[in-house]
């Protein structure tokens, strides 16, 4: 096996060049999922791919029709039905490269200085996409691959995967596998392999409270209506306790606790107080007593106001005691909490403590659960060994305050978690001009996950 | 005296056609305040009241330039200086009379059928301009005023009356008087005459909140950072006690509590609870624990929320974690109560509420004290049985719980309290298409206001 890994190591190594030119091949069709122009060039990318995973010898290549833009799929399930399947989802579509004029070369063509590649998609992810090919073709042109693998690639996760979620429901058998591989997360730094085990849910809620049935005149009837716009805001302040925990009937009941392994890792992470303030600018934090900021951030459920307007906003004073009041108010959900059942909390609050005279509606709308990958669950600890042997240093375990949809679909349609890492930067300017990949980090992100697939077999 | 009244009266009966010309020929002229280009007529309208001042023998009249449109000024000093000074207000400008196909009669044409004379303006308020000259002229007609008597007729109510507190301010020595006469408030119905003798006063804020220095993805930092919008929503929580009583610090300490008397007179206001739910469309009512609704609305000072703004209000749901969140917030004043010190006390509650950490501000956008006229003035005994004389009817004393920006001027500028009746009803349509004057409750106004005057002398 050793013997393996290391022919695959030097084919990678040797053939450096080759990916290299695949990228600017792939980097060259400028597949911008966003704008309806550019949707041949996302069928020509799409059919690149499909040609690649057929070189790759892959089976049932086919470039999938979906309600949007087209998914690529192909499998090598030759490892035997033993042996696990891993599916790697990666996004070939890409970004706008608006604003031109602010592009140091063609953001359509990969440019080389130094270390780094620039271009549109170079970091966000056809970089990534390119180096889980290279690994695994690196392993397939020495031998044979100790785990069954699928490909599912995406055209528009730029565009929020609107379609993607039915899409993996409708083919769930093909898409079928013990784990996903998702290197869209990147790293903390060039120095520091990093794996996301962790992300958030969310329930996002529209509330609305209404009493008189039209606005009134404040100087008639104020001080003998109850006025919805402050009725809300009482009930938004009863929201959370003197500690800061959420007051929502059962909250907290099927909350997974962070237990001592993770908050240690956590507390290695670079993002303490003081990142915290420097990202938002407050002048102090706050939070759920007895965790970190970090932990508020990631590991522990929340609840927000996202949104919130009654009667009147224009300028200067108009004297009306308004007849509603809205607001979006969203929570963020960690391991085991269900955002129905935080429906049912929310509506619960708002009949215990909304007075009975007034009307109230609680709307859920959007929802998604909470993800998380075991530290102690063999993929991560392949994955954590293979970059910890390739970069010489402890691997760092992080979470995710948000959400990403498509880490959401696997583990509702599919039923499996996502072993979310990459080889991207914070620096790499995604979304932004001159995006750019740090060719050193990608070569060792290669033989990684060389490393990860047989450490998997 | 006594002799005289009647004179005065007979005058005022013989001449009941005389003064309905008077007011035909005055509805006649389309003085729209609101449209630029009626300024002509509202000019006409002013020289008709010029006129009919010159008529009866006042002094000093004349148009005065304001900022705006002009006043209409006239005195009528030789009662001597030991008698009073009433200064009567009116306003001889209209409503538009859009829209127009809805009117029954052209709307500048006085009309009457039975005892009703339809006319834009007839109730608001040329009709009840017209009843305070033909009271005056009727007394002139047979004798000596007992009282000296003013005239302001102002050409902007319908606009917000916006330069008038600033005229009346630089010309407060011609306007002087001890009294004044506004008969635009009305009477609860046909049969019940009414003396309106308190308004609220009123402190308008606007308060604004902010914490992070640009909008978060609450995805990233919810949880770890003080949201604006939930601070917001607890500090107007706590602006009311569990007795919804007001908790800005000092809020009660100067109000002028309600006595037994105003209580009782209060009581038998056709205002109980049940006016209050059907003005509203509320199922239960609300408000300061130990006061009837009437009382609420009308004699105690309130906090209401008039607008919060904040995050995002548009369709759907988007993560963020707001920057700021702004809210107007305005409380109704009674007498004795100070709008600069109802700032500072809201000022107080931001500063020991507020958490540090968060930037806030409070900015007083409009202010307005609260009048009274004491129920035992001899200016409100006068007109209370003037009143009770003609309709053989116990006078009803109300509050209105808003507030009449000349009654404040007229407190403020030249330091004197309003007598607010009137001879408009609840019914008159005023503002609308057939808009109309009760011509028999009009004719015991005029024989009302010259008893009145009787009274005072």
């Amino acid at each position: 096996m050793s013997e393996n890994v290391n022919k695959a190591l030097e084919y990678a190594s040797s053939n450096k060049k080759k990916f290299l030119d695949e990228m600017a091949e792939l980097i060259a069709i400028p597949s911008i999922s966003t704008d309806s122009a550019s949707i041949p060039d996302v069928q020509r990318a799409a059919e690149w791919l499909e040609a690649k995973l057929k070189a790759l010898n892959f089976d049932n290549v086919q470039i999938m029709p979906t309600d949007g833009l087209p998914v690529v799929y192909g499998e090598h399930l030759k490892a035997g039905k033993d042996a696990p399947t891993m599916l790697v989802y990666g996004h070939y579509d890409v970004q706008p490269a608006d604003p031109l004029e602010l592009w140091d070369s063609e953001p359509f063509t990969a440019k080389i200085d130094g270390d780094m590649l620039f271009a549109r998609g170079s970091s966000d992810m056809k970089g990534q996409v390119i180096a889980s090919l290279a690994a695994v073709e690196s392993i397939l042109a020495v031998g044979e691959s100790p785990i069954n693998i699928k490909f599912m690639l995406e055209g528009e996760e730029e565009t929020g995967s609107p379609t993607l979620g039915e899409f993996i429901e409708t083919n769930k058998d093909l898409f079928a596998a013990d784990f996903a591989l998702n290197p869209d997360a990147g790293m903390l730094s060039a120095s520091q392999p990093t794996i996301t085990y962790a992300l958030r849910g969310l329930a996002y809620f529209q509330v609305e409270v209404s009493g008189p049935s039209h606005d009134l005149h404040s100087g008639l009837y104020g001080g003998a209506v109850r006025n919805p716009a402050n009725e809300l805001a009482k009930l938004i302040a009863g929201m959370h306790d003197e500690n800061n925990r959420v007051t929502l009937p059962g909250f907290y009941e099927d909350v997974r606790d962070l237990d001592q392994n993770e908050r240690d890792a956590l507390a290695k992470l670079p993002q303490d107080d003081q990142f915290y303030l420097d990202q938002t600018g407050v002048s102090a934090l706050w939070g759920e007593e007895g965790f970190s900021s970090n932990e508020r951030a990631t590991g522990r459920p929340t609840l927000d106001v996202n949104g919130i307007i009654s009667g009147y906003i224009g300028e200067g004073s108009k004297t009306v005691l308004p007849a509603s009041a809205m607001a979006k108010i969203s929570c963020r959900l960690v391991a085991n909490q269900d955002p129905k059942k935080v429906l049912a909390q929310m509506q619960a609050y708002f009949k215990s403590n909304a007075h009975p005279s007034l009307k109230w509606e609680v709307k859920l709308l959007n929802e998604a659960v909470a993800s998380i990958s075991e530290l102690d669950s063999s993929e991560v600890m392949a994955m954590s060994q293979a970059l910890q042997h390739i970069w010489g240093t402890e691997v760092l375990f992080k979470r995710e305050g948000g959400t990403i949809p498509v880490v959401g679909y696997m583990q509702d349609k599919l039923g499996i978690e996502s072993i979310l890492t990459g080889f991207g930067l914070p620096e790499d300017r995604i979304h932004s001009p001159n995006e750019r990949l740090n060719l050193n980090v990608w070569e060792k992100g290669i033989q990684a996950l060389i490393h990860f697939i047989f450490n998997l077999g």
